[in-house]
């Protein structure tokens, strides 16, 4: 089988990459398996992570496939554990609403807001859209494991 | 950033496949980035899928990144609807919970049952483990779309 040219191999600059978004580096694993995603600060302590729809994430319908969509949310609802601290965590449970396809070179956006903590376990709400579509919306329970190494 | 070599481009007789699981034959999009996935036919009309943990699919602490074992659910639990059919579908939600880790190495298997099945719905349970080790449960709920293409 001829393996394709890796998606990572593409520029930012050819990607069109909205002001402030900056590239997460991930070269390693999973992270560059599905990558490059992106993350902006926003107010008041929050973020957006972000990525491009490549032809390395489509299904054969041309749109984002379902599992990219759930990786991006293990990714961005946890991170609001982990945004602007040292925490690192593991996913507990993972629940995800598909509510419209994101098409192939769609910008997709998420976020997430904290809802509860109890001991080690949080608890995420998020959301993930791509322009004024939104794509999905769902729960992450996840476990702190300690500071990042 | 140099780009590692392909996973893909590893040989099946590299991965030590167990007996009587076929490669699936997904060249392009999101099931190339983090395949190659496998299916066995089981007894009664079941089937099993897995794949082998590789270097692609790990978090920092070289386990199985969570994300790619929640895609990993979306290809399985919903096989179950076009199993032996020629049905399509689109997933609508995935829960999932992880219960542990697969490491770097592993061969994860996983299947599923259908428990529900409303017009164009079904509703799926599945399980994902490696060796004796229960790696993962789950609920989806997916839409037929019509006959595959």
């Amino acid at each position: 089988m001829a393996d394709p040219v890796p998606d990572h191999a593409v520029e930012d600059d050819e990607r069109d990459i909205p002001e402030g978004f900056r590239r997460l580096p991930w070269r390693s694993g999973y992270g560059l398996t599905v990558g490059p995603l992106y993350e902006r600060d926003e107010a008041a302590g929050g973020f957006t992570r972000a990525f491009r729809v490549g032809p390395h994430h489509t299904n054969m319908l041309n749109n984002c496939h379902g599992g990219m969509l759930m990786g991006f949310a293990d990714v961005t609802f946890g991170h609001i554990i982990s945004h602007r601290t040292a925490l690192n965590w593991i996913t507990v449970r993972l629940m995800v609403d598909f509510i419209a396809g994101a098409p192939l070179g769609a910008w997709v956006q998420g976020t997430a807001r904290l809802v509860a903590a109890d001991g080690d376990f949080r608890t995420a709400e998020g959301r993930i859209w791509t322009g004024d579509t939104l794509v999905a919306t769902g729960t992450g329970i996840f476990k702190v494991i300690g500071k990042r190494f």
